[in-house]
């Protein structure tokens, strides 16, 4: 629809995003696995599940602000991208068999080098890191570390964020390389060693509470805004 | 074993606990419900799921302060009470299909009026609100509604907290009126409307950096102190 069209167009432009990046160095790249184990079978892709849920999901509603790519490097064909677009997105409940379910529909796409809509609001497409990073050039790139600068100190001159965050073998030396040379800034949320699940839920936090002072839009917009 | 016995008493006297309640109204009491489908076949216990996971887990280990309660009042046999002891807790991986697997063996056992093991750090009994309320008289009870006081202008104060969230359906009426009148003060933890799972990281989150700035123990403890 044209005016729904436009209107999406102008939404983007107006409201400020928050896209994150998760990199599932072992999540599996076929949709060959069973959603009954998502850790074992599908290269802890639970992680990810968890990820997507935290990063898209309010109480009566979804962030549709927030776009979640999963970066899957896992066997057998690594280096796809599936994309969850915040404000098109359907079918997805918070539980994690949900999301892995909407990851394997897209995985039995055939990925190419663009993107190929699997189910509204779920894209897929072949890529890597570099292709992320060109992708989101002239954003703010926060990457999250332990010894990062607290987000805290920082929320309130955050704008347009693109964050990046490893999975249970964190980050490797060679991605962190690529991030801080493409100018990522390091930004921790706690005293404490967290998933990255958990980080996603501290980040939003500290960013609404951010928007809420300033007297900003907090994230929930109309749901009846679909595609 | 006497010293572990020992070493217990004298751990749970200093080291300030964090005890976490979550109503469950429609989870089912009795553990015929399927591992595939625990929003459906087990009354959201997802949700519950979700709250164990977000309340236990650090990244490289577990949170041996905390204690989860979970109050199940869904069908067949509403009243019981399964806790989770962050000290002895063996078996638990973060997905919610590992804290389910869990939860339907304690459900397996034959709930009393006493606490019943089912695994390590798992115990079982009937119980309802009444009992948690007065198991933790003296204590700090908290009570999170998005109209609460803010938790980070008084999370430095917070000691020997126990935390009360509601499921999807929130808290009833009744069971505020009973939480209130017991002495608890109403928490919230951000502008916008959360899921509880969500909640828990975020309460997690301003005591470990309320702990840490007091330079205290900030929850984890050596992995070997089991039963």
């Amino acid at each position: 629809m044209r005016f729904a069209h436009i209107f999406y167009i102008s939404y983007v432009n107006i409201v400020p995003m928050r896209d994150i990046v998760i990199i599932g160095h072992k999540a599996k790249t076929d949709g060959d696995f069973s959603l009954n184990d998502l850790p074992g079978s599908a290269g802890r892709m639970d992680i990810l599940c968890r990820c997507v849920s935290s990063a898209l999901f309010l109480s009566f509603g979804m962030r549709r602000d927030v776009n979640v790519h999963l970066l899957l490097l896992g066997e057998p064909d690594p280096g796809k991208i599936i994309r969850f677009e915040g404000l098109h997105l359907r079918y997805l409940n918070p539980d994690e068999r949900s999301s892995g379910s909407l990851i394997q529909k897209a995985l039995k796409k055939d990925a190419t080098e663009r993107d190929i809509r699997s189910t509204p609001g779920v894209w897929i497409r072949r890529g890597d890191l570099g292709f992320l990073l060109s992708k989101f050039e002239g954003r703010t790139l926060l990457y999250l570390r332990e010894d990062g600068e607290d987000i805290r100190a920082i929320a309130n001159e955050i704008r347009d964020p693109v964050f990046f965050l490893g999975d249970h073998v964190g980050v490797t030396e060679e991605e962190e390389e690529r991030l801080l040379k493409a100018g990522a800034k390091t930004i921790s949320v706690g005293p404490l060693s967290l998933h990255s699940n958990h980080c996603i839920t501290l980040v939003h936090n500290e960013l609404d509470r951010a928007e809420a002072q300033r007297g900003e839009l907090p994230g929930e917009i109309e749901r009846s805004i679909e595609n």
